[in-house]
């Protein structure tokens, strides 16, 4: 019987994040100033994020110690299971062998809670008694509600109100962790209350939900922000999960040909790809494969630019592949990968070659989700089935090489079956994306 | 830092399941043929149920090889983790130390993809085809469509109107699964016909799904029919929960001074609670703790006689404690302890006061859930959150008192967050069940 689940004893646990910044050839071009051009330092963000974080997002120290109150809250689900997905190989017929790391074993039910646990902590740690924050699709919000009611912090999420409608179970999973929720545009923030004025009926957008967050953050002494993605201290919170597979296939005397994880801030094909890094610098003949949707292609069609994070310019200019702060992907149901960005560390990474990128189609990733979950069991989020889809064409394309694929699972799909549903019924499209259409949404750059 | 996670290493997989009929002091009543009241033998049985689940429906024999296709299947969330709930001891400020034995692992969510698996496996080997069943909220239902899959077999799934309406994500979850699921009553039966063209808007019941499962199964050659509780077999199947359990406690050194397990058809408590039947036969000081809904006492207050397993008289007799099959239990949310009956080998214990039974207040058991999603971050099913409350009332008694609780999370919440949100939202009510309800349902039990 080949060995299925390959576990990590407690003694093994991760104690270090490791911190790709120390080892980017190029180094890390800093944040920018928008009203200046000139590097961002920590005092100005001060007001929103806590100093601790702001450390871990200049460092550039390789390894840094996961504090011990975070090791004891991930313990709940950590270390995640690696599994080898061996019906699926069977399905598939093929001689490689498919590893996936499975995140959808925390609380939440995906890979955000590693970050929101970190998150929460440093906050607390400086005092500060309430957090804001903004989710789309709502796997960030309910892991930042679980995480901010472990340290006794209060926690405002602004929901984009189209995701707020068509997810209520979201919406329940975050009351019951105690955290308030409120449709944006909301009544509560200027922002909110503008754009209701003009358009009462809006579907909301994760521009928007930014806005109101970050105007609740300032509006108050007791409040910071927190951030899902793209930013170099969630994709360092986020390399447990790298270093626990490399980990984990060690027991098993394995080492992976090819690393592939969806992405659509970044923040989980870093934390699986980064700790692989060191070994390709130093020779090592390894593929980091990132996965995104042909409807929002960053990686593969967007600029390299300096750029903002949000629609209403409020964030400071990062140097990151972009499709344009006010590109608006279509609506597929892979909510996590509609983002105009990319986390600036792995945009670094595949400028600098160490990592490809591929944009596949949603009714290729719901057929191969739904082939997962029929022969491994698990429904992956829409947003993982990508990075199943990736897996499965890595695995046929040449049936009879023997090789190791390893994917990150990033989290489970059993709040999002109405998108299964609608993909049973047919009703899902593929949508191009038009170069065109490229072009014009990269127009709007910022100069400078 | 506390160990949380106490993992099974794989080769010490559980490989036998262990038949508490062996042990059952007074041995266990026979089903009776409600035609003769003479015991019915496996042969009438047959048309129904497979040999391979037969034998063990009728087994004296104490341990039970579990087949390796099983067992490889099983290893998709099998050892499923033992967990000290350390957060919640604090919360509760508790010296006792808390273990759950989580099977909301399985890719169904909860611990009947054990049976699920097991009954998939006797089918196919007997060549059967296809397989029809019934499910209430739907938990049964996702867990076979799942094995049926793995097994190459079509499954059919009568869901009773008023779940098929209220979770549309457990009917989604069966397609993803490729089974066929129909509102129940459906036009597919003459049993729905029927009851369709007297009363169209009926939301449906057990009773009138488990009718035209079997319907459905005598009138074609290739389907047999699937129960997932409340026959000896299924409990068999369970008992791997338990096993695991032991020896997951004897690798940290510890042993339970009290098991608990909600009890609805009595699969999952039967799993947990009966391996530890032989110690206590051994004189060890150890009490089973089985936890029923207020609402739905059949071990509290029901009676002990042969009764039907459903509304509609189809089934054996089975020698259980029951409200009357013809009781229908308020509309509480855990519509898995929604049953009359009670598995004859939990009644059997019940009656030889090898265990006790409590029962428990629908409010109580969601505030005792949503303590637990905030403290160990595992939302628990409705029909688990029984279980929590149970926990937190041994653990609180005496809080200075150093014992071991051990008790089963039989599956998580993430299909049921509906049901919590009528929760916050005050929309839940108690039930009492006046002794004078309870006399007027028994009324009617069967004349032997």
């Amino acid at each position: 019987m080949k060995q299925k689940h390959i576990l990590l004893p407690p003694d093994q646990q991760v104690k270090s994040w490791y911190n790709v910044v120390a080892d980017l050839p190029g180094g890390l071009a800093p944040p920018l100033d928008p009203a200046t051009g000139q590097p961002m330092g920590p005092d100005k963000m001060g007001a929103i994020f806590p100093m601790g974080l702001l450390e871990q997002e200049m460092s550039q120290q390789r390894w840094i110690d996961i504090p011990r109150e975070i090791l004891e809250i991930w313990q709940i689900w950590r270390p995640s299971p690696l599994i080898r997905a061996t019906f699926l190989e069977e399905a598939l017929g093929t001689k490689a062998k498919i590893y996936y790391k499975y995140e959808g074993v925390s609380p939440s039910g995906s890979h955000k809670t590693n970050s929101a646990v970190a998150q929460a902590y440093y906050n607390k740690q400086e005092g500060v008694k309430r957090l804001a924050t903004e989710t789309g699709a709502g796997q960030w919000g309910c892991a930042l509600s679980f995480a901010a009611h472990k340290f006794g912090l209060d926690c405002k999420v602004y929901m984009v109100r189209v995701s707020y409608d068509q997810k209520p179970y979201r919406k329940v999973m975050m009351n019951t962790y105690g955290a308030e929720i409120v449709a944006s545009p909301s009544p509560d923030t200027p922002t909110g209350r503008e754009v209701l004025a003009k358009t009462p009926d809006t579907p909301g957008s994760l521009g928007i939900a930014i806005s109101e967050a970050l105007e609740d953050t300032v509006s108050r002494d007791d409040t910071k922000y927190a951030l899902g993605s793209v930013l170099n201290h969630v994709c360092l919170h986020q390399t447990v999960i790298g270093l626990e597979a490399k980990q984990q296939l060690a027991l098993v005397g394995d080492y992976p040909d090819v690393v592939i994880g969806c992405c659509g801030g970044g923040s989980n094909f870093a934390g699986l790809a980064a700790p692989f890094v060191p070994d390709k610098l130093e020779g090592k003949n390894i593929r980091l494969l990132g996965v995104e949707p042909a409807s929002c292609p960053t990686l593969t069609k967007g600029s390299f630019a300096y750029d903002f994070g949000d629609l209403s310019q409020r964030t400071p200019l990062l140097y990151m592949y972009t499709l344009g702060h006010d590109f608006i992907p279509p609506g597929i149901h892979a909510g996590g990968l509609r983002y105009h960005g990319m986390a600036p560390v792995i945009s670094a990474l595949m400028r600098e070659k160490l990592m490809e990128a591929t944009a596949l189609q949603q009714l290729e990733c719901f057929e191969a989700g739904t082939l997962f979950a029929r022969t491994e069991g698990i429904i992956p989020a829409p947003e993982s089935c990508h990075a199943v889809r990736a897996a499965i064409i890595e695995a046929t394309r040449e049936p009879d090489k023997p090789q190791t694929i390893l994917f990150n699972l990033s989290g489970h799909g059993l709040l999002d079956l109405a998108s299964y549903e609608k993909y049973f019924a047919g009703e899902l499209v593929n949508y191009e994306m038009p170069d065109e259409a490229i072009a014009e949404a990269t127009k709007n750059l910022p100069k400078l």
